[in-house]
């Protein structure tokens, strides 16, 4: 089998991790005898300066012939003033909803060389291993109308809207990911005041008879965004709606203090995905040689486990991110304590050294 | 001038914690010479069981003839599985709604006594003291449409909703206490994504003239629930609107690790307000006479300072409380390093003894 992967660098420090993060994909692909091709498109501020628009046709045609996309980051001050269809993100969001990509996993795990960069105390720390499963297609995020009305303009409506099969397929997946991990499910709304969220609630409920193995719980969002600082050694999956998933996942990535190592998935129910490091482009610090790609070589890692079923390979990445740490190596974002900063390039070249030990 | 205070106690340890924060309150007043008359009315639970609604008419026209509201607690497991329109938080949603009560303030301050308690480290604590200013009486909570639609009631919507009026009041209160703080106001929105935090963001910028002695800066939601466990030391007031507000206030109260010590105040645009402590109604250890009652004492201070404006006595009490835990006092819930723990009115009699120092 050939695999196929749509590569979108996009800003700033965007085509620096990912040049470091192909290296790596291509030296581990190379030892278990994998063949893959790598196709370039264009995305974010790239885009539009190059184009005129944030997601050209030809980078959804690149997608559409993939079985998954590899994306750097999007975004910098250069497009701050662009108007709302002309921002860079307004790419990325195109691209969730054009490829169908409703589930956003967001895994948290405490490294060990890496707990002392965390601002919660060691104790809190330690355990942590969780995931954020946020719905990423609906909601607040594309509910209509969206817009000003009333005389003068002078009222603003924004729409939180689901359809019962959006949330069960959500759902659906986060017990899935619940199963395969410690079991553990916890399912955030806001029941005691919206509507959508008592809904949320009766699906989550009827879903669980399916996964008598999995133990859930419904929680409130604020009570979570509370419990994820208070305890977050407590929590397994999380699964929530498009709103409270931006704002908890957010929330969450904070909890080791090591924001550039952190890797995610947009999925949906094939097989097909798009794997982003969760930091942004970092412009302050772009062309430098010295952004972290580790959040993009573990996505990468997410990438090969969940689009193309290669668990060993996977996991040989993520054995050679902890080895490298281990060993003392890191840049300038990290802090492993008595480490040594190097650069991207150099980072990539010790995590393929790791891989070949 | 006497002053009319209607006192709703509400469930669980509410009547505990009310109790001593009257008894602290009356004693504080009658050393500056002040009257005041005490109403008492049902809410939440207790209002459910007693006349079969949780915000009974009574207890409105006590509100309205009273200058403020002290409240308690309401809610518990007994009433958890009640339909929505007989839950007791629907009594604390009728009342803020009926009262006009748009501004909700959420002090946090670090504690130097309870520093150790946080889940940060000390020097992520140490320096904070910020004002959560939350929009409380419109957007997701109380727009409409709120309801399942669609053939089979397939889908749902609730619907964020704001009038320009709503947003200039809160946004203007938000200015009006960065001026008497440190000057620093935050704006929160998700202007990226909303059509509602668009036209936040140019009320923010239109108000912005009239104070240009406030430093105003817009952020992200999902940015700002980052930067509350990151660097929460940065903010001084932080204004947003009602779920966002309601997701990022219980954030920012676990910062310091002493939930019970939180208070808060519902106010308008005149001096009435309602004043409450941060924390529920503990039915664990309800009845007990170990609650912790300085989050409904601050709150009583706070009243004072908002609605009556008697300033000096405010600080009177803000500054027994930290004698008090100085002293090595404290309730259960709190962490004081080599602190003798008490009982709830051992705690208001401490309080009383150092008001009279
Ligand atoms: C850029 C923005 C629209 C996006 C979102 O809110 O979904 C981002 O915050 C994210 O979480 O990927
Ligand atoms: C009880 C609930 C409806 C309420 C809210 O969401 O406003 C509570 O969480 C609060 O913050 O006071």
């Amino acid at each position: 089998m050939e695999m196929k992967m749509a590569v979108l660098p996009g800003d700033g420090i965007g085509p620096e991790v990912m040049d470091a993060a192909i290296r790596v994909l291509k030296n581990v692909l190379g030892r278990y005898g994998h063949e893959a091709v790598f196709e370039k498109g264009l995305i974010g501020g790239a885009a539009i300066d190059e184009t005129g628009t944030p997601l050209p046709e030809e980078t959804l045609e690149i997608c559409r012939r993939s079985d998954a996309i590899l994306l750097g980051a999007v975004g910098g001050p250069k497009w701050d003033h662009n108007p709302a269809s002309l921002r860079p993100e307004k790419g990325l969001l195109g691209l969730r909803k054009e490829m169908g990509l409703f589930a956003n996993l967001r895994p948290v795990k405490a490294y060990a060389p890496l707990l002392s960069a965390s601002p919660l105390k060691r104790e809190f720390v330690e355990n942590v291993d969780l995931v954020i499963v946020r719905e990423l297609t609906g909601g607040l995020y594309f509910g209509r109308p969206s817009e000003r009305r009333g005389p003068a303009q002078h009222e603003v409506v924004d729409t939180l809207q689901y359809t019962r099969e959006e949330i069960e397929r959500i759902v659906d997946k986060a017990f899935q990911l619940a199963r395969i991990r410690r079991k553990k499910l916890a399912s955030v709304d806001k029941a005691n005041v919206l509507e959508s969220s008592r809904m949320w609630r009766e699906i989550v409920e009827e879903t669980s008879a399916k996964y008598p193995d999995v133990e859930v719980r419904n929680m409130l969002v604020d009570s979570t965004s509370m419990q994820l600082i208070a305890n977050p050694g407590q929590f397994d999956v999380i699964v929530t709606e498009n709103m409270f998933g931006d704002i908890l996942s957010d929330e969450a990535s904070m909890i080791t203090g090591s924001l550039g190592m952190l890797p995610s998935a947009s999925l949906r129910s094939d097989r097909f995905g798009m794997y982003e490091p969760v930091h942004g482009s970092a412009p302050d610090i772009a062309g430098q040689g010295k952004a972290n790609p580790l959040g993009t070589v573990l996505s990468a890692a997410m990438m090969l486990r969940y689009s193309f079923g290669l668990e060993k390979e996977a996991e040989a990445i993520e054995k050679a991110v902890d080895g490298v740490l281990r060993a003392g190596y890191c840049t300038g974002d990290l802090q492993v304590p008595n480490g040594k900063i190097v650069g991207t390039d150099e980072l990539a070249g010790r995590l393929i050294e790791k891989l070949g030990e």
